[in-house]
């Protein structure tokens, strides 16, 4: 039975897919289709299409579109699809918001307003426009390292009070505000964090949205269970084992690349090194990993024990 | 007889024109005619629609397309057009600029990426790929304050090396930066800062790109016109002035609204207390300014001298 | 007998102690002598004396020799006494290092370089020419938000492949960071968190010094104990409560004081609310609280449990 | 005659002494006369000894009276001399401003706090206390990007309502800052900028404090007078050969020296190729620059017209 994000909002794991792309720089939907199944086999609780690690903000009109139904379809009910509708302004948010929707999209996640610099009762309106307009479920995002504009403690417990939010997603780094938002609001919160989920979990994330999930969901799902059960001995190992693989986030000479490009780049080379997606193309401007780049993070692969993955 | 922006890249004063909206808050096309008849009137050199100024990251596709149709419209090719085509990645960049070129507009305006964190090599990238893809030319915008990325000296000297740029509008506010530009590049770079416009012609800015110039064009081709002519002290004196009634973007309670609101609330209350456009509103989320706050621009406007604006 | 912080480096509960002032601005004697007292009685493990939470930047050098003078007295080899030795340059830190190890401090508590802009390399050198000029144990102290210059997992992993440092305290906020190093190093590791002192000790730091341990001594201890003994749900109630008591920082009306008075200013406010110290004043040119925001954290004590507290 | 600096405020070209060092590390006495003379013929109406050029924050106490008994000895009354008595707290400050003023400095330069995080406010209290503790004038200097806290145009009006302070040093790169403080207060303001140096006595500089100019003091004196006659293309021309030299601040490799190495150890290197001072070292734990760099710097002294100083 498909679970109703309306009564449950979004838990457990929930990879923010990227968005692999075929040779002539297009959504390669069966790449995609195959992401998709990867992450289902491994267990977990949702997926997140079109957020910072979908390479949102590179994507076209026609590339989100192919995103979100490429995925609504693969997924076809068996867990929440969660698709970001992340721009600068409210409208332009309603705007791929309804698109969204029309696509089968169960919720949609949402920033704060950037390029302009809003004040707080402007953010906390921005989401009043949005869950007024749009028919499914918000879950806010907070991504101060893209965005410039934090959704603090405060703005997130008005976001609670009023019920314009039905989650949050959390990609602050900050802990202490993250433990700030829990303690004072019932507001189901998510971690971004590939590197404390454990932590998260056991503080009282009500999910993780780990962008290396992407690569390895079978590690992070295994972390979740064991960190949910209170066996932290087993989650801080797994945490660690994953946190030693996110240094292929790493491996990109950064006066060729940026930041970005490091670590989506990583993430699309490592699910082309298991076979996963077909091309470890980003999209543009972004420059492509190089050969020796792949190789290193084939190799820190292979010291994860993570090898290719079987079509089933 | 029409400037031809391919062969004279964009020079003088060319305001960066603000977006009335009416009451349901869509564009109010009658009183954006009314201000670029304003601005024609006082003699601008171009106007730039869809810039910081025009709330670009607010509008969208149905706002951002009536905003570029009614002042290629009105202009009717009696000064160049620039049309911001501003967005995170390049290929949402081509989008808008196919649409604003479809539309008339002689020229687009493309800032770095943002939200994502490209590197140098990649910022380079993203106006080689603008270029190729586009039939108009393409001004590079620095604004970092907005985007969180800058086009540094060393960037906007490659992007002139390979001519994928006609000009550069440079609203970092770093003069050292600019002058560098001016020293190292033939590129015609003009100066986004209300408040040292005359310091930046005098050094060999190519013209400026002042949001205020919405308020008081008539200023701001006086200041110009001073400064190209070595009139200093005119210039200097100008200046002062226009820095003066700057501060209406102060006025607003920045407990109630964010510094975007503040500054581009107050250019549109100027514009509605002196009767060029209808209403001040701006676009979601930014709140308006209250009543107080109006008076308080209405008297600095009395302050400056600038009184109600007649129809012609 | 005495910990030998040579072979023991810090651990446990470590609070970085306020600088009680009297009437004329001179370090007040007997309420420092009480500060320290009370913390001892509380079961800390060692304390720190000069460190952030001591207005170390705002004393002079009488007042840091003073400080340091009482609390080595007063603890009397109970527990290892720390001393920051924090100043911009080098031979500066030397200076300061020099002083405190004649007065009988155990270790030294060193940043990194700041109003000059080092480079990572230069950060190591830093502390290899204070290891090497001073002669008790140094303790790296990263706190970004003070010096603007961070103490990367890189940095602090070649301090410990060196054995320039006995320990890090991390007042960061960043937890990602704080495992990194804890994974890469054998170095102890203590937090600043006040926050998620709880979670950085079950991730392994091998202690926490809190600033408003100052405060609740007992109530980090017990945090501590528990922690410790992996009795997460104790350990996490306690941190909920010195959380909520942690807004106590929050009580000053900033447009009067700026960020650091609101902090020590209400650790200090609590502390002579509670009987331990005489004034609350902190150091030019930091503002005190006035009596309403006395008042208010009058009344977070009560709600937290802290009363007035009994010599013995 | 001297100019007596409690009438006539810093005024004109004031260089910021670098602060040589002899091979052992200490204030290397004989380059530092060598250095004040050179300046003093080259016609510079003041120094400043112990900025941020004179690596005040890297100086132990030792040698910022070293430095400041040479210059002041040197000098001798030719022109006034501003000691910087820069540091985190206002009573360290008031120290470092009574060892100045005893060894005979004509004022002191005072930044705001930093480390600690003071309110606008705070930060006029601690000019207060400064002014009332100092027997000579106390020149405010505003330097962000060492301090990370800004001396903006309202707290320097405030300054100057009070005369608190006789002069501003402003390093902020903030041209509109610059001149809105120009424009609502009567204080002297001199600039810190290498680069826009001309145009700041354009707009009503009262002087100007480049660190470039310990290097090739003539061409700021030069530049200087051009300016101030209102002769913008000889100031301009000028402008731009000196900007063209301060390529020197980038050639040194920065994966291995900080940004402040890389500047004034270019600023040292340069004076010790031209002959002025026998050794190009900084303090510790600046690194040095390599042979390849101090050639490259050598070429640029070159293509500048500057050769070796003759002795006179």
């Amino acid at each position: 039975m498909v679970p109703d994000p309306a009564t449950r909002p979004p838990h457990g794991v929930v990879p923010p897919l990227v968005t692999p792309l075929d040779e002539h720089g297009e959504v390669d939907r069966a790449s995609l289709e195959r992401l998709v199944s990867f992450q289902l086999d491994a267990g977990v609780d949702g997926v997140f299409v079109g957020g910072s690690s979908g390479e949102i903000a590179l994507l076209d009109t026609a590339q989100r579109r192919a995103a979100v139904e490429v995925v609504v379809r693969t997924v076809a009910g068996a867990v929440p699809v969660l698709a970001g509708t992340i721009d600068t302004g409210t409208r332009r948010v309603v705007e791929h918001a309804r698109q969204a929707t029309e696509l089968g999209a169960d919720a949609v996640v949402v920033t704060a307003p950037f390029y302009v610099r809003p004040g707080a009762a402007e953010i906390v309106d921005h989401f009043r426009y949005v869950h007024a307009a749009v028919d499914v479920p918000v879950v806010a995002y907070d991504i101060p390292s893209a965005t410039h504009v934090a959704l603090t403690p405060d703005i997130v417990a008005e976001l609670a009070a009023e019920d314009l939010v039905v989650a949050l997603k959390d990609s602050s780094g900050d802990l202490a505000a993250f433990r700030e938002i829990l303690r004072r609001t019932e507001l189901p919160a998510l971690t971004g964090s590939e590197l404390f989920a454990d932590t998260a979990v056991q503080v009282g994330a009500a999910g993780i949205v780990p962008g290396l999930g992407n690569v390895d969901p079978h590690g992070y799902v295994r972390l979740h269970r064991a960190a949910r059960e209170g066996d932290h001995a087993t989650a801080a190992a797994e945490q660690d084992r994953l946190a030693r693989l996110f240094r292929i986030t790493t491996v990109a000479d950064r006066s060729r690349v940026g930041f970005t490009a490091g670590a989506l780049g990583a993430f699309k080379t490592a699910l082309a090194v298991r076979g996963v997606i077909a091309h470890p193309a980003t999209n543009l401007p972004l420059r492509p990993l190089d050969d020796d780049e792949a190789r290193g993070i084939a190799a820190m692969l292979d010291e994860a024990g993570l090898g290719p993955v079987r079509a089933n």
